[in-house]
């Protein structure tokens, strides 16, 4: 097998912990893979980083100067590694992202992959190498080093992964996989053995911070077979997949629950109803970067006018009040709440989820504030104070725990 | 004027000398200059990174893996000062030696610069940016980042200055410039306002440790300006240059005298006295890399034989021992010795030079143990208790305290 193997921060985090990926890789090779690793900076380089730049300039700039400096974190681990590896006397080379051919757009510390010249690694592959190669980085058309923002080096190793048609990418954190729920919140909560790309899109977005979902939208368009697991024990971990991939699909309706925290509702009373406030309103916020998720508007009421309602991140609430306040009678702002989602592809096909949820919140005694549903996610708002019982509660009604 | 400058380790040691540093390339562009500003990594990086290559192998290898590695330091300086000028208003673009168009031979970890395409460079300083390059870097034809060895940075920033012509190359570190000798031996050393290329060569391969030869050769080859001052003052530093621009250079004798600390003397007796016999036992020491620096033959016995001297650093007396023992009735080591330089153009048209020393080193009491001369330096080994007391006397018998 061909695989792409990513080690987070933590899991390169010290010389110790280094060590202990390149005997991981070598128990990989040793088995007849071929492999390729990506590895991030160690835990807390970048942020060093950031805080060097910030000793100049208050905000971090986000320009050429900024991707030669954080891309120097990832070059260390990557030559680390490969000098480790050749130490143990299996054969390595690190590659910059500009050595395994990756080239991306021109923006300044968030770029995008644009293309991959694998000519460089597969060299190394044919020649027996274990391949280590810098996350987080690539080269624009200028020849000029750049970076891939937040979560780069997993985007990396997808892309890698796609390019070489691997048959595997396994992404290695400190977590062991994907679980039903926080098992700090339901201790009963079961790592998934397998999960779909929209179900993981779902639970990222929501808090389940195994991958950001940048990269799992690439692994679908790819096609990559993602694995998240810890490089800290031999647990298996999950498989993100495409449905097709998903045996006895029908019998798991839901595959988990997540709970976010850092929503707030705002609710807008007598905004006039008629076509083209809505979008106004939508189009403003866009234009202030401010996130938007849950959006219920209810029927209009006999005045023309109507009650608007969607949910905003905590931190954007100052800017969103800015905005929104022009439009309505009165507008209220409630960060006392929190966003329970239910997710799973099998939802599609059976009927009765939501009923499920409704019943089980309400013999609990929870007020359901705002509901939204899609094809794969059913989101509650509640207030905080019951976010963690109704994610219990509702793990146990979907026998999660079983 | 076009100024290329390069701050050492020291210079950019902290945030706060990053700085300082910037402060200072700014007054020079207020001035009216065009700047190029060359940086080291920041002091005690590049051992620190030499040290995590020995976690994992006990030699740091020489290879790909430690350029990737050592390279990132200088990089890290290169983006910290461009952020810095930026934030303080003057527009700056940081370059890795790659993109400062520094193309060198294949050598992993001492790569030789091959040549420079300015491109980048040029288009930066028509644009009125200040350029900053990371130093100690270059990229092989094969497009794999290289290193250029210890004293790197000061040759990147002369081979650039040397591909831009530069008026002048200011080399920074923590002292002031080139001394008459050191001034913790000697309180009444001056500090020289100019000194030739070749001069400062024999200077420094003495202990003088300003400017590693590797830089001095290469400035005189490209006929650049050289300037060594200190980045912790604004005091003058001094000159080396070409000896046409030497003035008064009829009135300077002496430049300055040198201790080094580090030889050994080796004395082989009865040496068989035939042509090829030293030509061998040279070869034999250049084999095992043993850098031989004087070498007294003298006069040949009546049996045949002769004695062979010749001086080397003493950590490499123990390899000396085992190649040259099969040559000689005997061989005595003596590490307790130091040699003494004096060095200075003006000993090519001026005689009496060498009778000074004698004479000096006679009315002290001070035994020559071996001595060698050539156009622009007398060397003297003396026993190593002498060595102080021997400059001080020279240093005022030249009249360099004047």
């Amino acid at each position: 097998m061909l695989i792409v193997q990513k080690y987070g921060g933590t899991s390169v985090g010290t010389l110790e912990r280094i060590d202990e990926v390149a005997k991981r890789v070598i128990e990989n090779k040793k088995a007849g893979n071929d492999l390729v690793v990506v590895v991030s900076a160690m835990s807390g380089v970048t942020n060093q980083l950031i805080e060097y730049a910030e000793y100049f300039a208050k905000n971090a700039p986000q320009d050429r100067d900024m991707d030669m400096l954080l891309s120097s974190g990832e070059r260390v681990t990557s030559a680390l590694l490969s000098i480790a590896l050749n130490a143990k006397g299996y054969p390595a080379i690190s590659l910059s992202g500009r050595g395994a051919g990756i080239t991306t757009d021109t923006s300044a510390t968030k770029a995008r992959i644009k293309s991959i010249d694998t000519k460089n690694i597969d060299e190394a592959l044919k020649d027996g190498k274990i391949v280590v190669i810098a996350g987080f980085q690539g080269v624009n058309e200028h020849g000029q080093v750049t970076t891939l923002g937040r979560g780069g080096s997993d985007l990396s190793a997808v892309a890698i992964a796609g390019a070489l048609k691997a048959d595997l990418c396994e992404i290695y954190t400190d977590v062991d996989g994907v679980y039903t729920t926080d098992p700090r919140i339901e201790p009963n909560a079961k790592k998934l053995e397998k999960i779909s790309y929209d179900e993981m899109l779902e639970l990222a977005s929501m808090g389940a911070k195994v991958l950001q979902n940048r990269s799992v939208e690439l692994a679908k368009k790819l096609n990559v077979n993602l694995v998240t697991r810890s490089s800290f024990n031999h647990n298996e971990g999950t498989l993100i997949t495409g449905e097709e991939n998903m045996t006895n699909m029908e019998d798991v309706v839901i595959s988990g629950i997540a709970l976010d925290k850092n929503q707030a509702r705002v609710t807008m009373r007598s905004v006039l109803d008629r076509p083209g406030t809505s979008a106004e309103i939508f189009k403003a916020l866009a234009d202030k970067n401010i996130n938007v998720d849950m959006i219920i508007q209810n029927a209009g009421q006999k005045d023309g006018t109507t009650n608007l309602g969607f949910t905003v991140p905590q931190n954007e609430v100052d800017s969103a009040r800015a905005v929104v306040e022009k439009y309505a009678s009165s507008v209220e702002f409630d960060s006392d709440v929190v966003k329970v989602s239910i997710v799973g592809v099998g939802m599609k096909s059976h009927s009765g989820v939501a009923s499920v949820a409704f019943s089980t919140l309400a013999a609990e005694g929870i007020n359901i504030e705002m509901i939204s549903t899609s094809e794969i996610k059913i989101s509650i708002i509640v207030a905080a104070k019951y976010g963690e019982l109704a994610v219990r509660a509702l793990h146990k009604a979907y026998k999660l725990d079983a």
